[in-house]
């Protein structure tokens, strides 16, 4: 047993403690009753690379959350390696529906219950951890370790292209190790082939000038949800397909081998919709469900609003209705171009009887692609392979990590997914969760990679 | 000058400050955290019929809110009349749009500012004032006078039904007069020949069990919004027309000689946008506005909701997605009728990749027409013409008056609209307000009706 496997067992409580306390801070970052909570997740960031060996450690601005810098020993012969997770966290909502409250952590015998336990606190605490480990035992790291976690991943890192930019030195590095994502299940790896990327907008419908009486001037003018729900219809045919002039023009065309590959991951429609709680499926048939998530964009509204509604009847025209739109988008769709197209179909079919206004919003992310047999993803590849005892599935993934597209551009290094979140850990929703197995699994994968790096980079 | 109005100049701010009092107590009826106020409020109507003189005021209860029955002095050779009216409110949401608080009346030189100030607690008044005017100056009243006001009208009138078929001997009477409504305008008075009837339901949405990530799921099975914002778009078609089967079946054609009638009133459609701030008019072309709003029906959605509603992005897609819808009925629509109409073409439409149940919301009412030479409309139009100076119009109101049908099925008895709020009185809406002059001006009109029937019924 290495000594640092030892360590980290020896360890092993003081590490979940620590993960309880992180977790206690409620860094949400898409609310702006909590950016000091965010700058407060950022100094203990900070200040726990620092415990762990580090020789630097800085909280650094960026005009909107801060990101957290950290780097170890200076090894000139050595490649570098770029650690990436994120601090910050989605908002609770619905809170009535968590067993216990998000930011007060729940620990049983296998899992820790809080907001940003899997997303992407538990991930990104790991190597922080590892790195102490593999510095208290053996006084240096097998490569150069940066460290680079944001506080506004949850939003779209608005500020993180910028400060990549501006920090092109700071950040140089030949691979990315990414500590936000997950593995396909608790005995299965994977390796990630792409990731989709996103844009968002929100559509406002505005109708008379206050909340009016439907008795007195119902049948004399529109009605702003009326008008609402005719848009949105108006985006999706009756098979889920993107009604939207344009939206698949950039689509690339997936290779017959990608395709593949794709399909020798196992997929059981039955598991997958029981998990969900649907009675069945739906999309675009010419694809699989896991193509759908995988390979191909979607338009979907997360939330809709306006007018009553509480208890009982409320007999008004609404002054207005709302809708927030997100589109997960696939290479090479462009973020802006698809926002343009969106918002330039919903006002050409906005009636006159209404006014409507399209306003894209902040959080964009470019769709993203990497070799499966990049370096980086063979070290993950053996890694993986050793620590699981299977070889790893080669996927395209449904979700957005906008920094990926952003580090191949401006850092020219591809960003490897080595995270050890599952897909049932209720992300984005109530009751999140992260197995302390793969708390602790992600320690010693980390451990693994530095050391495997040397032989691929 | 007669008595009775020298007893109502001199005790007008005194009534004003009752008013007020009446005003300050938070009767809404839809939201059971007010189901003690609504109780508080018949109270306080019991008491002042009371301290009017009045010979019998009693709370009785319905099995919801309560109602207020109370009866002036017996004269067996008059004829009897019923003063209908409600003291319960609309919910005063959304609340900061309101300049003074909804609950804590504001008085300027020319109107009381309060939820419920014209609708309908300033209205219900102004009749127990006038009973107390001839009752202190006459000692008695020119005809019988039974009061009969109800604690639920906002909510559609659940138990009033029943409570009427229950009590027809208490209720007996030869003509209602109602104090729930409006006149055409400031000085223009309207004997109105017909108001629209009212059904409410809700649609609920279902898809996965929870929020999940849009873009760990996004693709695979439908949005509940999606699916809802297509059901709902299903329900008119582009020139706002319903699209629900049968919906129009039972509508009676309206006679060319009323259509007429109501093309007599001036409608300046340039006013009638600045007043809603809509941009211009919608509906079905066959009909002016003013017909749409008096002679045909409508359905209308009054809200809708789902998802993530805050600031900001939020990835998800919703595990529910919900609208309410009422319907405004014209003769001889049957609420029950169109409710499972509206309802079965919902469930028809809806896709089997989500849930969809609807479900009949408590408030129907049932369309009301009216002779115009009826006595009690001959009566109200000689009253309102000495008080105006000018000859009422004859129209249709679009809102409704559940009770309206409902005296007219189980007591035999047309109810006359004799009320005194205006059209842009805020009733529903934000800044509701009641104008003093009308305030006093309603009370004249019951010491004068009340002798003016006697020679009509």
């Amino acid at each position: 047993m290495p000594a640092w496997e030892s360590y980290l067992e020896e360890h092993a409580n003081r590490f979940v403690e620590e993960l309880i306390e992180f977790l206690r801070i409620p860094s949400v970052s898409s609310l702006s009753e909590h950016v000091a909570d965010v700058e407060r997740a950022a100094q203990w960031v900070a200040e726990r690379l620092r415990a762990a060996g580090m020789e630097a450690a800085e909280v650094l601005p960026t005009g909107g959350h801060p990101v957290v810098y950290g780097k170890g020993p200076s090894i000139p012969s050595r490649p570098t390696v770029l650690i990436y997770g994120h601090f910050d966290v989605q908002p609770p909502d619905p809170l009535n529906l968590w067993t216990h409250p998000p930011f007060s952590p729940h620990v049983d015998d296998s899992r820790i219950w809080a907001r940003g336990a899997s997303d992407d606190k538990g991930n990104m605490l790991a190597p922080i951890l590892a790195a102490e480990a593999l510095m208290k035992t053996t006084d240096t790291l097998p490569v150069n370790v940066k460290f680079f976690f944001e506080g506004q991943e949850e939003i779209g890192s608005p500020q993180i292209e910028a400060f990549i930019t501006g920090h092109r030195e700071l950040l140089a590095c030949d691979v990315v190790l990414g500590a936000d994502g997950s593995q396909w299940d608790e005995n299965q790896p994977v390796v990630v082939a792409g990731r989709r990327g996103l844009c968002a907008l929100q559509v406002d419908v505005y109708g008379a000038n206050q909340d009016v009486h439907s008795g007195t001037y119902g049948g004399s003018f529109l009605n702003p949800i009326h008008a609402l729900a005719h848009l949105l219809a108006s985006l999706h045919d009756d098979r889920g397909r993107v009604c939207v002039e344009g939206f698949y023009d950039a689509v690339e065309s997936v290779s017959e081998e990608e395709r593949r590959l794709l399909a020798e991951i196992p997929f059981d429609e039955q598991t997958f919709r029981a998990k969900l709680g649907v009675r069945r499926l739906y999309g675009d048939p010419s694809f699989t469900p896991t193509e759908r998530i995988g390979i191909r964009p979607t338009l979907e509204v997360n939330g809709i609003w306006g007018g009553f509604q509480g208890e009982g009847v409320k007999t008004v025209i609404p002054a207005a209705a709302h809708a927030k739109i997100t589109c997960r988008l696939v290479p090479d769709q462009d973020p802006q171009d698809i926002v343009e197209k969106v918002s330039r179909q919903i006002r050409e079919n906005a009636p006159d009887a209404v006014s409507v206004s399209v306003t894209p919003l902040p959080g964009s992310g470019l769709p993203y692609k990497m070799a499966t047999d990049h370096p980086g993803n063979r070290a993950a590849a053996s890694v993986l392979s050793r620590l699981y005892g299977t070889a790893p599935y080669i996927a395209r993934m449904g979700g957005t990590i906008p920094v990926c597209g952003l580090f191949l551009r401006h850092l020219d290094a591809a960003m490897v997914n080595f995270s050890f979140g599952l897909g049932d850990e209720n992300i984005h929703a109530p009751d999140e969760f992260f197995r302390l197995q793969n708390f602790r699994r992600a320690q010693r994968a980390y451990c693994m990679i530095l050391e495997e790096l040397v032989q691929h980079l």
